[in-house]
């Protein structure tokens, strides 16, 4: 008898993108922001104290809850935090699915989301996207439970609220919608979650706060919702740290807006430079691009670029394999990749 | 139909225990170390520069497992590190625990067991103390995954490893012993994981390296059950500052040993009063003491004690309400408990 469960040895796990150690190298691979986080957040991190490290943290992040509930208006009720949305999406598949139940997700979308399904040994149910990137759910679709980017990756595109309220009220299990990209973004789904019961809104500490080493993630919901994941997580999911930085980090929500202006300022130069060079740009409503290259196929351009120190991201497939997914960096750095891709 | 799945419906949380706010509690409920841990982990984290928060932490934790792979003189391989062994407990209930399997441990011992087996939503085979709190796993006797607490909580008793190797010997399944408390102990079974194919031990940073707040556990076994439980872990499930923390606590194991030791001489102490004071005291090898109270019931006991600031651990049951779980703090607060004991 083998020792490990079959669906875990007949799986493979999710490959993040590369984190090389190497400083010179021009990171535009895995929508990390270029900007540091809010000084607040290093004052906090100087002061802190390694002898309390030594007592448990908040085992419900209490103090952060609350601040999120104060931003998004709702009680603390209604607000789960967890160890980066990493974990908030695997809690999800956990709290709402039953074992011959199934998740659904478009395709494509965040490679993660089929991962979780089979590492949660379930069904999964794809949608897949039109030719033109955007999305349809057909009236007869049914899941467990969806997860909805949006907007979405790779491809950078925001559907409207309206679509969104259309598909969650027509749907029968839980919609998780995940706006890891939404504070580059013209508009949210935020108001889905305080209406629906069924609709979750999960955010990230990662992209726009420039948190991503810091794993924190939240999701707001209804309370029901909210409980069944309090009963599944960790006993102490987030460690004391953690919550502190985030603590920081929400205090100064205009740093964060600022950095997010920088960026779409960027993503709309660079978008604009590389339609003057006959890429394709799909109109991208978050800190990356999804392009297809002139003159020269996706997959090649990717490993040029990364033989010369520029690394972005590349999704073999059928849909995806004529595009490149890059990042948006400081100016330099795009700077940089556009002096490369001139020659 | 109800979108939270039926098992979690029906099942409450792990309640941990108490995290007052109130710094003037003498704090004897939760296993923490009275101790800051080494200075070298304020001197990292007073250096820690928020600027590289903005990129992801390495998924794997590589620095960090090979100083723990160092210090058991075993592969890289052998290693995998989670947030907190919270997050190690319940990877190998997800890793090696079919959907019609069962989860053994011994009863009474950690009470997060039983809870683990409910979010899985799997059988629990607890395997019942014998009345001087030793054990004996019946030989017929079968489970997909066993946890063994080892010395064990909340009795605090230790096996010989010869009794922990029979056992495993014998069994089908993958044990994990869990050895949170073993820099306490007499001796420890870090070379059955290394012997023995279905063996796994995990250790944490939370009580002899005083870092609870941080969240760093990790575990010792052969490659194809590592490699399983790195299958399934969140992309990135150990943040950047808690790896680079917890590699500055690994840095310094004098530090550690010291305040071992300074716990178990305050151990033996309390011990020895305790008994003069007719308390009947189980043979500790952890950083607590499982005591039957004289004159007075247990429950009483905790709750006067409460009252007065003093928290320590009670658990309801049968085997187990006799008993008041005491963990050892400092010498004054040791010494403030057996005033308010004496009176």
């Amino acid at each position: 008898m083998s020792l490990i469960r079959k669906s875990v040895e007949n799986m493979s796990g999710y490959v993040p993108g590369e984190q090389p150690d190497d400083s010179r190298i021009v990171k535009l691979n895995t929508n990390e922001n270029p900007y540091p986080p809010s000084p607040v957040v290093q004052k906090a991190l100087s002061s802190l104290d390694a002898e309390k490290l030594r007592l448990y943290p908040n085992p419900v992040a209490d103090a952060l809850r609350k601040r999120i509930a104060e931003l998004h208006g709702c009680s603390v009720d209604n607000v789960f935090v967890g160890n980066g949305s990493d974990e908030v999406l695997a809690l999800c598949t956990r709290a709402f699915v039953e074992n011959d139940g199934s998740i659904g997700y478009l395709d494509p979308s965040y490679s993660l989301y089929p991962v979780l399904a089979d590492i949660r040994d379930v069904e999964k149910r794809p949608v897949p996207l039109k030719e033109d990137f955007t999305w349809d759910v057909p009236s007869d679709y049914e899941a467990s439970l969806f997860m909805l980017t949006n907007p979405n990756a790779p491809t950078g595109m925001l559907a409207s609220v309206d679509q969104v309220r259309d598909f969650c009220s027509n749907f029968n299990g839980v919609v998780l919608v995940d706006e890891a990209y939404v504070d580059f973004s013209s508009w949210n789904c935020m108001e889905l979650a305080l209406e629906m019961k069924n609709v979750m809104v999960a955010r990230t500490l990662s992209k726009s706060f420039s948190l991503a080493g810091l794993r924190v993630g939240y999701v707001v919901g209804s309370e029901p919702l909210i409980s069944a994941m309090y009963k599944l997580k960790d006993s102490y999911n987030l460690d004391m740290i953690s919550q502190e930085m985030a603590l920081a980090a929400l205090s100064d929500i205009e740093h964060m807006t600022l950095n997010a202006a920088k960026i779409i300022a960027t993503r709309v130069r660079l978008s604009k430079e590389l339609e003057a060079l006959g890429y394709h740009v799909l109109p991208s409503e978050t800190n990356f691009l999804w392009v297809k290259p002139a003159n020269i196929n996706a997959k090649d351009l990717f490993e040029r670029l990364k033989n010369i120190g520029i690394l972005v991201r590349y999704f073999n497939g059928d849909t995806t394999g004529d595009y490149i997914r890059i990042t948006i960096g400081t100016d330099e750095e795009v700077e940089e990749l556009l002096k490369a891709l001139k020659t």
